[in-house]
């Protein structure tokens, strides 16, 4: 009886390998949304090497890390990063829970509408913003807070909701990774408790395997439960320099592959490509002002200057836009 | 054609479902080494209600996550924590190239040989230690050393490797939640960096998966290549208080189990068993002085006081290593 069902049970997983390989392998095209060309080309080539068994290229599955930066690069990031559209609509959401913001610059002008006048003082300005915005509360008043604008709020000239502006292109590259073994990851300079309440639903990644920029936290009881507080202090900035060091802190393996559109991730490419074997860099060039919007070297936001050059002098791959995707935006649900 | 090849594969699909489900529950004991009784009743009660679909108690896949301390909850503590052992030896190793040790404190009575003279300073001397020899490195070069470290190194009693002291009856602990669709993690007051070379061979959790304390990181470039740097800084205490912390920050999600033995997983254990649903709690109590070591509220080392307190004023899990298991460690290599 043990033995007639141990040998079931082989056959019958032995049946599934074979067939599911088989149709995985019948499967056309892995990347309907990609131009055919040079740079779909070096992305497919690149799994394929890894993947197969004998390659000298090949990884073994646990180690097929792939770290994606969020912001420009698996979704929109213009007029100004989502995240800071969020922190302005707290701004005037909570405005009565702080009289004192009237007098307070950048906040009395987010009051008076000149969103111009009050993002004009720079990183400072903006890190007052999102501070304010993003602490006082628990973790999970923060979680339900994220959820409900995520649900709701649309962008200001595509009147999309901002999960409908990921590129259908990179949902492709995510799914068509993870069908391939790679554990998919953000790094992403955003911050990590704003990313984690949607990216499982839409990226398919789990609040685990994401990795952000944080404040600090405090342990507390609140009417004899505990909670975690979002202190207004910062915790970690996982961008540039802190990109490598967040894959490391929270990943604590090197990535293989790893995919960027800015100066910020520079070193979470140089990073991924250091190590022997097969490896794998993309940079999303924001070139297509007709579909999305066009921006490089001169853009206050996802700047793509010194990357470039580096991309260009490391033989990285550079994605056009406007040339490499056949669309930007999955199909808008009604 | 198509058609004929999707029919098979969901055809070998469910075969392999249901074959395989059946073979799963023909499985008679899952926890081999836990002695029947209320505890491993306990258990197996929780985990049976979490995973029945149709249950009041029911809890989706991907919100099963189980959190372990690891020193005296997965592997053994005494007479000091391994890590510290370790580092112990690096100072050893590494004298030659710090002359100032033989005039400073802890280091010069190490060097003497004078180990209890050394950890008399208590705390602040075990940081010294622990900062000294953790940091001016790579991160792939203390890597390589926790590696060999492991490979090689013995217990001065037992005279096991140290992954030899792990407890078998938590290992089994660990496969069971897994194959019911938890995700397990380490959340541990040890340096992460430490860990992570071994768990997944020991434990089978990813190096993703391991969160513990942390000292700083520098991201440098040596002849051309990018290091990480680990700088003398702390970055995290996963202590106490840092649990649930490192739990938010690293995971993202709550645990509805946690499993310790000491006063700093206190608030890991109240921070799982917090919220709605079923959560689970245990407390592995070290009483068994003739198969491992017998400690608890006088202990310098996994001090088992408060906690204790806590979890018999709450209802959670106390084992009692001397009672609940059959056995301690796995049987020894040769």
């Amino acid at each position: 009886m043990r033995f007639a069902r141990g040998w079931f049970v082989h056959a019958a997983v032995a049946l599934c390998l074979v067939v599911c390989g088989t149709a995985s392998a019948a499967r056309t095209d892995p990347l309907p949304s990609w131009n055919e060309g040079r740079n779909k080309h070096a992305i497919i080539d690149f799994v394929g090497r890894v993947t197969k068994k004998g390659s000298p290229d090949f990884v073994p599955v646990d180690a097929r890390v792939a770290t994606f930066d969020n912001d420009g690069t698996l979704w929109a990031e213009q007029p100004m990063y989502f995240q800071l559209l969020f922190a302005l609509e707290r701004v005037k959401e909570t405005a009565r829970q702080h009289p004192e913001w009237k007098d307070k610059e950048p906040f009395s002008l987010l009051l008076k509408g000149d969103v111009k006048g009050a993002l004009a003082g720079g990183e400072h300005a903006i890190g007052e913003i999102v501070m304010a915005t993003h602490s006082g509360m628990t973790t999970d008043e923060f979680d339900q807070d994220v959820r409900q604008w995520i649900a709701t709020a649309r962008h200001p000239e595509t009147k999309r909701k901002f999960t409908e502006m990921v590129y259908q292109p990179m949902l492709e590259l995510l799914t068509y990774l993870r069908a391939n073994g790679f554990k998919t990851y953000i790094v992403s300079g955003g911050g990590i408790d704003f990313m984690r309440p949607w990216a499982p639903a839409i990226y398919g990644i789990p609040p685990d395997q994401v990795v952000g920029s944080s404040g600090k936290l405090k342990y507390d009881m609140r009417d004899g439960k505990p909670v975690l507080i979002k202190l207004p202090e910062l915790n970690f900035i996982d961008d540039k320099d802190g990109k490598p060091i967040g894959i490391q802190q929270h990943i604590g393996q090197h990535p293989i592959a790893a995919f960027g559109n800015s100066d910020g991730d520079q070193q979470m490419l140089e990073w991924a490509t250091a190590g022997p074997g097969a490896r794998f860099a993309l940079i999303v060039h924001h070139d297509d002002a007709k579909r999305e919007w066009a921006y490089d070297r001169q853009s206050h936001i996802g700047q793509l200057d010194k990357a470039w050059d580096e991309a260009v002098a490391k033989g990285w791959t550079v994605v056009s836009m406007k040339d490499d995707w056949k669309t930007i935006y999955p199909p808008q649900k009604k």
